[in-house]
């Protein structure tokens, strides 16, 4: 019972720029594209085995009766999900129709469409009113661009297989006013350069195509005219130039990044279908696969995403949006076989062109293991505004990764965390971060929302491994303020012979204080794993206190012995900007060579500090003013400061030995390095003593700025003179056996 | 090079009462079963793999330089260590030689016997006089016997290659007075009924086999003479019948049971090969494979010792004793193909005949999936001492397991947990014990010995899913006084239908207090997990206060709106037999259907308790009066009825839904029961009422002592007679929408 029709298609497409002609299908697949999967079908088993699921799914699907309610509940409630789940079944039922020729799935997307063409023209607003720009089958007129987004996917998919009377009905009644309530009807959403715009835009610009209505294309790709005319700047390209940096990286961070990029790619992937000469994947130098490569490159060595700013913990490249984008990054970013090595582990491929070219290269056995790499991923529209460092060391699971956050504020969902530093040392977390206070979608938790603990502990400077002066977090913790400013990168070193390192500062965190942070991976030769090494540099026109938090995972093993734990009470750190969240365990005065070392997942994790600056420590655990336990518990140090105009905070962290539960054997369970110390800082250099328990001592001096490989370069340190050329010198020392 | 006597051995083998013609090599592995191993080679890959790993293992050890240090350190020190590596070098040498008849694995091993004979002589007790029982080589003669066991089965392998100068040299200075040492000259080792003594009796009888030195032999089977005379009850078969009980339990609990089993499985071996006629390994019907059976049913579903008594949580089925005593359960008790899979998960075999047989085994596809079952476990030399409950029911990864500690003191590594109860739901751990406190080996913490906290905490009743009674340890936290009462089986219910249950009492471990314990496992029809009901009773002469504390893991997401958290400051909950050390977090009264929700590693569980009997509830975290750090800072709950001369403690534990970290997908995260109830409690019956959240109400009436399947029971309640056949009834009832 396969229609006639399918696999014919429009062979060819004049620019829709003034008429009106569309491929069809031709949003997320074509016929062409259908006729390749259906040929190829048994031979590609990603997209064999992502088909069989998508059927196995619809079963019971079809077996249900449809529901098309009325708009009642909130985020979370009956008919949000409810009208949610219907998008997404309609989509597969399109799809799978295409597929499959198969009656069944035109039949139950005909008439769950007509059912929605019946309901959508007796809706006013959404009775929730709670959103600045609320929806009618949503309480927040985003979810019902998103559904459109979905649902015209799937009409695309059958349009051509309807009646002449249920297709006009259902474009008149349904689609079109839905597209001209998205655009027209909210141009202030329209309009916006901004995550809800985008999802707008793309809707109605793949309803566009779908219908085969010329205005709302170009609606899409220019706005829509408002009482004041046209807008000077608004629409697709307009907000493909705004809310990437020129490296594909959007200001919220990758966990929001990941699902922001979701309406760009649908849209995407619709004009490259329809409008192949825009080169739209081409677009500023390639934007849209860079990004999914940018993206990608922000997750650990376990896939997770960095939790910067608002991120919930555990969200990986597995998420599935994630297979969007590493499938369209493969087919429309030059193939790359790394990509494959990604799809496999995802496990299922998009049912169309690109998810077929996924399949047929892990099948030919084309795939390369994905490559995390040492990079700098800027920020800003014109990539000037700032960026996050990566610093990559090692193979596979044993590679570590230092990320320095040096980006720019991140709009609301930012965080205080200027110069934040986050470390992996492989699959074992040495610096956390907490990332957003939330369990999504449990409802009691807050309805599944922000918790409180989101504003008054997990944004605040205190919870980054970041630099707090006076107990206050960056920009008094007020986005708005943060916002215009971004720090600044002063030098990447990223070289291949074992020493990589970044120096980036930050001036308006506080006023009158100057930060500047030095985070390095060093190679020692002989060893097994790199150390990082960490200097925060602060000079400030006033006297404040310095605290540098110095967040972590796993049960403390060794600690200064001038620490006196509370044994009898605990009380807060503090009283405000995180403070008042975290117990305070332990406290004292540090007066000589100091270090920790705790015991994580297996493996023993040191840190080794520079006393010189550092007049107390503090050891912490999370869960204070926490009424409703919403907090994890999770251990801190803190190393302060109390007073002064300058501060330098020196620390090296090393991963050695572990446990082993079945033998019971303990391998290495005592750092290598018995001390650091910041030898020198000023301006152009900075210089690190770096002492093994072997007695072996490295000298590590570098230039704060970009140099000439070529030029050399010379300190004064107590009267004696050192130089080298390049970016750095690492190396080893007379022993002295002086301290 | 293979040596012309290789695979010749002697045929038959008159027993050694009264002769010394022994099998040669026969302790480990005999002549044959090294005959066999060789024509096997290349087709046995466990077999395989074993051996090639030791031979890897072996080239490092004959590149480096012999070392036999003069004893000087303690446990952990160098010259403990070395002499410890050294013996295991031997055996593997002698092996290897038998196996490959390589020439430098004999060189090897009799240059460092030679070293060995040449210093022995020379030493007197080990200058760390810490031990009751000194040895030379080592500061306890525990570890001296451990040495002799794994040596001499090295020398077996190598004795007869030896120049009989040689032989004579190493014999006379080493082996012989090293035996005697153990044994005549160190009969209160020797001839205790204990695990050292058992090390002693296995070394000492090996090295008669080896020796041919009827003597020692004799010795190891009847213990040694003193000064007045023979012991009337001592040797190996006095050590079998004593230390464990007729189903194999050892009483110090299942981690120390796998160090146990060693020498009583070491020497077995070689009284097989030595003298079958014996039938060892028939012993007390079979004890000796059955108490690896039972030492393995003794784990959770992913394979880890339940951490009874003093036992360090990670150590699992795939310590390396365990190949051991999987290899010769296998070989010895009857070739139970399970075995096969716990073989295979290991990884590694014995290099002998019961290694071969399980490597032919696996070659031959012949392994089942090892079954974890419901079982009592007797405890005491008689059985009839207590025991432990395993209730089980589900298969593989999602087998729920209830443990019920129904068993006897466990000596001074015994904890004070008299019907304490452990609960895995699948691979969550819903109630948990911490264990030892001690992180074996890590020297930082107490040099890796038993830390303060083992005592302070760990060991008390607070710190385990058992009844407190006004805030004191079982037995006053003494073990003398627990070690001469055992708790009682009442009722042991293993029914195949979806209802499992046991009921089990203590009378002693308070004065004038009867505890009673009622756990079930039930599968509702429907449902896809079943639940877990535990009910605690307790009847006193006087009045007292009763705390029920609740340990698991994970993140509070619901708990009884009036409990009040302490958000400014943290006290611990009480002052002393571990109170102290674990900070009250919230707490309040309660007065209706309460309960609890957390979620630990990606699953809901839910524990729903009887609030009649319970004034208030408290939330806790371990961490207080900890100076060092030292613990690990887990939650717990605490229900208490402050007042009482009874009390009953009702809960229901259930695991529901999850939270998908890549889809963000939250199923079912509420529990799916309302309220339970205790109906009705006397000394013959116990019923308890459940409802669900559709209102559903079951009811589950149960006998406290064992009946006849076809005995008709019956109480009343409320003027209602209930009435059934057999163990239990468990039905729907009729709702009444009334609470």
């Amino acid at each position: 019972m396969i229609k006639r029709w399918i696999g014919i298609g429009v062979a060819c497409c004049i620019s829709l720029g003034g008429m009106a002609q569309s491929i069809q299908p031709g949003l997320m697949v074509t016929a062409e594209e259908i006729t390749d999967i259906r040929e190829a079908r048994g031979t590609v088993p990603l997209m064999d085995q992502t088909i069989d699921q998508a059927i196995g799914k619809m079963a019971a699907v079809l077996d249900a009766p449809i529901d098309v309610p009325v708009p009642k509940d909130p985020g979370g409630g009956y008919t949000h999900e409810r009208h949610k789940q219907n998008a997404k079944e309609l989509r597969t039922a399109g799809l799978l129709y295409q597929l499959t020729g198969e009656q069944k799935y035109l039949d139950f997307a005909q008439q769950m469409l007509l059912e929605y063409a019946e309901l959508y023209p007796t809706l006013d607003r959404h009775p929730v009113k709670k959103s600045y720009a609320p929806g009618k089958l949503f309480w927040q007129s985003l979810n019902e661009a998103v559904w459109l987004v979905q649902a015209i996917q799937g009409y695309d998919c059958i349009r051509k297989a309807l009646e002449d009377s249920t297709r006009e009905q259902v474009e008149s009644q349904l689609f079109m006013p839905f597209a001209q309530f998205l655009s027209v009807e909210s141009p202030e959403v329209f309009n916006r350069i901004h995550n809800h715009g985008v999802w707008a835009v793309a809707a109605v610009g793949m309803t566009g195509y779908a219908l085969e209505a010329p205005d709302l294309v170009r609606w899409a790709f220019n706005g829509v005219p408002t009482e004041s005319g046209m807008p000077e700047r608004a629409g697709f390209l307009a907000q493909l130039d705004a809310l990437f940096s020129p490296d594909g990286y959007y200001t919220e961070g990758p966990y929001y990044q990941r699902y922001a990029m979701v309406p760009y790619l649908q849209f995407a992937l619709a004009i490259e279908h329809q409008e192949p000469a825009r080169k739209i994947f081409e677009y500023r130098d390639g934007l849209l696969p860079k990004a999914v490569e940018t993206l990608v490159q922000l997750t650990d060595a376990q896939g997770r995403f960095l939790p910067l700013n608002d991120a919930i913990l555990g969200m990986s490249e597995l998420a599935p949006e994630l297979i969007l984008a590493c499938d369209l990054a493969y087919q429309y970013g030059g193939q790359n076989p790394q990509w494959l090595d990604l799809a496999n582990r995802q496990g299922s491929v998009l049912m169309n062109g690109a998810g077929l070219a996924i399949a047929q290269g892990l099948k030919a056995g084309k795939a390369e293991p994905f490559e995390r790499r040492s990079a700098w991923i800027s920020d800003g529209a014109e990539g000037d505004f700032g960026g996050i460092a990566l610093l990559r060391m090692g193979e596979d699971a044993n590679q570590w990764t230092v990320v320095v956050k040096a980006a720019s504020q991140g709009m609301n969902h930012g965080h205080f965390d200027r110069l934040g530093v986050m470390l992996y040392a492989g699959q074992t977390e040495v610096l956390t971060d907490y990332g957003a206070a939330r369990f999504v979608n449990v409802v009691a938790k807050e309805g599944g929302r922000y918790l409180p603990e989101n504003k008054t502990y997990a944004k605040h400077t205190i919870a980054h491994n970041a630099l707090v002066v006076d107990q206050a977090s960056h920009y008094q913790g007020k986005w708005k303020k943060g916002q215009p400013h971004a720090p600044n990168l002063k030098h990447l070193h990223l070289g291949q012979e074992g020493v990589q390192f970044v120096v980036a500062s930050e001036a308006h965190a506080y006023e009158g204080v100057d930060m500047e942070r030095m985070v390095a991976l060093i190679q020692i030769p002989g060893q097994r794993a790199p150390i990082a090494l960490d200097v925060m540099t602060v000079e400030a026109e006033e006297a404040h206190a310095f605290d540098m938090p110095i967040h972590h995972l796993g049960q403390w093993m060794e600690m200064p012995q001038s620490l006196q734990a509370s044994e009898r009470a605990l009380y807060p750190l503090g009283q405000a900007n995180g403070y008042q969240h975290i117990w305070q365990l332990a406290s004292g005065q540090v007066d000589q060579n100091q270090g920790f070392t705790w015991l994580h997942e297996g493996r023993f994790v040191s840190m080794t500090f520079d006393t010189t600056d550092v007049d107390s420590a503090f050891m912490g655990r999370l869960g204070a003013h926490d009424p409703n336990q919403n907090l994890r518990t999770e251990p801190m140090i803190m190393l302060r400061k109390s007073q002064g105009k300058t501060a330098t905070f020196a620390q090296a962290y090393e991963i050695h030995g572990g446990v082993n539960s079945n033998t019971e054997r303990v391998a290495q369970p005592r750092s290598r390095i018995d001390r650091i110390a910041s030898l020198f800082q000023n301006e152009q250099y900075g210089c690190l003593l770096l002492e093994g328990m072997d007695g072996t001592r490295y000298r590590f001096a570098y230039c704060k700025q970009q140099v000439d490989p070529t030029d050399s370069q010379a300190m004064e340190i107590e009267g004696t003179t050192i130089e080298w050329q390049g970016a750095y010198s690492f190396e080893v020392i007379e022993p002295t056996h002086t301290h």
